[in-house]
C-alpha cells in the first residue's frame, strides 16, 4: 500500500483564525452546513476592484443569492446582474436601484421583459432575432447589448453553444436593432466559469474590436463591452492569481482600443464569492464493494443534489480537508442518497488518511459559489415546479 | 429540408379525456407545472399488484413524496420504502404503521438508525460491515437484509456500482449479523431504474439462490427477497408492457425456488407514478447561433434544475408534445437558466413541428417520477443545505 502521508495546508485556503470560527461552528450545528464568510466576499469585491479600476462590477447573483452578500455589494458600490425576473424582484426588494441592475439572460419571455422594463430596467442582453423583436416590443428605447458565442474551452464550466451567436448573426442583429427603435449600445461575451486560459479573453477582446469597427462604417458607434465571469475560484486544479488575469485582460483591451477604453462592464459571481465559503459535512459511511477492492467508498452527508451540484462530470474539484493524519489510501466520493448519480468523484481519486472513520468531520473549501442555490428552490432565482394533483 | 410530418399519438400515453383535463388546466396556470392523476397511480399499483400477487409492494417514495400520492397508495394496502428519516417522518405524519415502513437506504448515520429504531422500525437493508455493526448497536434485534451489487447494464438510470456488495462479501456479512444479535432476514436486489433488459433478474434471482443454499449450510435460513424496482414508465426507448415483465421474473423465481417462493418484496417507485404525470411547460425562445446553423435551440420554461434532472447524460428521453402540425425539423432542447449544463437534449435530436413559436404549450409526458422532488427542497427528502452567515 502507500507510504504517502496526508498532506493539506487549510492556511493555503483560508487563514487559520477564520477556520478555526469554522470549527468551532462544527463541535455545536448539524452537517451539512456551508459558512458563508463576508469579510472574504468584501476583500474579494475591492481586490477586483482595484485590479481593474476601469470596470463596473456586476455581481452576478445567481452565483449565491444571499441577501447579506447582496446588502454588503450593494453598499460596496456593487451593481447587479439578474438571471430572471425572480432575482430582479429580490434584488429591488433589497433596495438597489434599477439603473444598477442589467438582465442578464438571453432567454427571455416576452411577459418578463415587459415586467423588468415596468420595473425600469434599461440594459438587456440579446443573441437572436426572436428575443430582440420581444424586447422592442416590450422595452422601447431600452440599451440591448449582444452576446458574442465563445467555445469555453479552457474553462472547468464551460459556457459554450448554449449562449451567444456568431459574430456574422450579431452584427445583423445589431443593425436590426437601429431599426427597432432600440440602442445598440455594446456587445458580451462569457469565456465560461472558472476559465483558467486567460488567452480566452485576447481572443474575445479581438472579436469585440472587428464588430465595433463593422458596425461603425453602418454608422452605428458602440460604447460598451460586457466581459462577463470567468475568474477562479481556489479549487484544487491549477489557476493563476487575480493579478495576473487582470492585468493580462487590461492588457488586451488597451491594445484592441488603443484610442481609450469603451465602457466596460464584468459580471463576476464566482470569483467573488467561492473562497468565502467552507461546506462542514461529515462521513457517514466508509465501504468496500468486496473485500480486495483497491478503494474504499467514502459516503459524505452532502452530495450533488444537496449542493454539489457543480461536480457534475467531476467539473469542479474541491479541497477537501479531513482533521487526521498518516498514510493516505484512495477513496471514491459519494453523496448519501439512493441515487447513483449522486457520486461525487470516482475518476479523479482524493486520498484521505487511513485512519478515517464514520462520524470525522470533512471541510469542503471554496464552496461559497454555484453550491447553496442549487441546492435550494431558487437555482437561478426559478421557483421550483408547482403540482397539481387530479383525479 | 425534411419532408416528414410531425406526429404524436398522445393516446399512445393518456387516455384522450384525460389529456383535455391537462390541457384546461394549461389555460389558466402559469407554466411550468406538473399535473399528476391519482387515478392513473391507482391504476398502476393495481396492475402491478395484479400481476405479480404474490409480491409484498413498497412504494419508493423518492419518486414522487407527494402527500396524496402516499395516502392513496396507503389506502390501497401499499407498504412503503424510504430513504431517510425525513421520509420516515412524512410517512408516520401521515399515519402509516411502521410496519409498513422499511427503510431502503444503505447509507445510514449510527444515530439516524438508532431515530428509525425508535420509533419502531424493525427492518434495514445493508451491504457493508460499518453499517451492520452501526445497526446491531442501535437496532438490537432487527431484521436484516443484504443487498447484492448489479451490474445495471440495460438499466436507462443505471444503480451499479454505489450500492450493494459482491456476494462473497455478501456471505461474509451474513455470517457477520447473527454474531451481532441480528435476524439475517434475506436478500436485496435493484437491477437499476427503468430496466429495458428483463434478463438482468434471472441473473440476480441466480445469485440470490445461490446465496440462500450457502448460508443454509451455516445453519441460517433466509426468508425473504427484496427485488427493489427497475419496472418500467413509458418513455421514448421501447420498454416491454409490465406483465411481460411480471411473466418472465415470476419464471424466474419459480426456476430457482421449485420448492416454494421465499417472501417477495418489490419496491417499485418509477412504475407506480411516472406515467401518471404531465408537465406542462412553454416555449420561451427559439434561436440560431449562426444563419446557417442546422439546428434551431429551442428554449422551455423547465430545464434540468427544476424539474428533469433525469436528462442528465440524456438518460430518460420523455415522449414531448406540441399542438401543431406540418413538416418537422431538428431541435436542440434546453432550459431557460443562465447555465450550460441546462440543456436538455442536445446529441438526441427531437423533430418538432417547423411551425412552433415563442409561447406554445409543450407537454413533457411520464413526468410523474424524479421530477418535482428533485426540483426541490427535498430530494431524497434530505432538507436543503443550511447556510450559516459569519463576519
Amino acid at each position: 500500500m502507500s507510504k504517502e502521508m496526508y498532506s493539506f495546508s487549510v492556511e493555503e485556503y483560508m487563514a487559520k483564525d477564520r477556520f478555526d470560527k469554522i470549527k468551532k461552528l462544527a463541535k455545536t450545528n448539524e452537517t451539512p452546513f456551508l459558512v458563508i464568510n463576508l469579510k472574504i466576499v468584501k476583500e474579494k469585491y475591492e481586490e477586483l476592484k482595484a485590479n481593474m479600476p476601469f470596470a463596473k462590477i456586476y455581481y452576478a447573483i445567481k452565483a449565491n443569492p444571499a441577501n447579506e452578500i447582496i446588502k454588503l455589494l450593494f453598499e460596496l458600490g456593487s451593481n447587479f446582474d439578474v438571471a430572471s425576473i425572480y432575482e430582479l424582484d429580490q434584488v429591488l426588494g433589497l433596495g438597489v436601484p434599477v439603473d444598477r441592475i442589467s438582465f442578464g439572460n438571453t432567454i427571455k419571455k416576452e411577459k418578463d421583459i415587459k415586467y423588468a422594463f415596468d420595473k425600469g430596467i434599461r440594459l438587456f442582453v440579446t443573441d437572436s432575432s426572436s428575443d430582440l423583436e420581444k424586447i422592442s416590443r416590450q422595452a422601447k428605447g431600452s440599451k440591448v447589448f449582444f452576446r458574442l458565442i465563445t467555445e469555453g474551452s479552457g474553462a472547468d464550466w464551460p459556457l459554450s453553444k448554449k449562449f451567444g451567436a456568431h459574430p456574422d448573426k450579431i452584427y445583423q442583429l445589431i443593425l436590426q436593432s437601429k431599426n427597432l427603435d432600440l440602442e445598440p449600445y455594446g456587445l458580451s461575451f462569457h469565456v465560461g466559469s472558472q476559465q483558467r486560459d486567460i488567452g480566452q479573453w485576447d481572443e474575445s477582446i479581438a472579436q469585440c474590436k472587428y464588430l465595433f469597427e463593422a458596425v461603425k462604417e453602418q454608422g452605428i458607434k458602440l460604447k460598451m463591452i460586457n466581459m462577463g465571469g470567468g475568474f477562479p475560484g481556489k479549487y484544487k486544479n491549477p489557476a493563476y492569481d487575480l493579478p495576473v488575469y487582470t492585468k493580462e485582460i487590461t492588457r488586451f483591451l488597451n491594445e484592441d482600443f488603443p484610442e481609450g477604453l469603451p465602457e466596460i462592464i464584468i459580471e463576476p459571481g464566482r470569483s467573488i464569492v467561492a473562497d468565502a465559503g467552507v461546506i462542514v459535512s461529515e462521513i457517514v459511511l466508509i465501504s468496500k464493494t468486496s473485500y480486495l477492492s483497491p478503494y474504499k467508498w467514502v459516503y459524505l452527508d452532502i452530495g450533488k443534489f444537496s449542493g454539489l451540484i457543480e461536480t457534475l462530470d467531476e467539473s469542479i474539484k474541491y479541497p477537501i480537508y479531513i482533521e487526521k493524519s498518516g498514510t493516505v489510501s484512495e477513496v471514491i466520493l459519494a453523496g448519501p442518497t439512493c441515487d447513483s448519480q449522486d457520486i461525487l468523484y470516482e475518476h479523479f481519486k482524493y486520498k484521505f488518511p487511513v485512519k478515517i472513520k464514520d462520524g470525522d468531520k470533512v471541510y469542503i473549501f471554496t464552496t461559497g459559489a454555484y453550491t447553496q442555490a442549487y441546492s435550494s428552490i431558487c437555482f437561478n432565482g426559478f421557483p421550483p415546479l408547482k403540482m397539481i394533483i387530479i383525479e
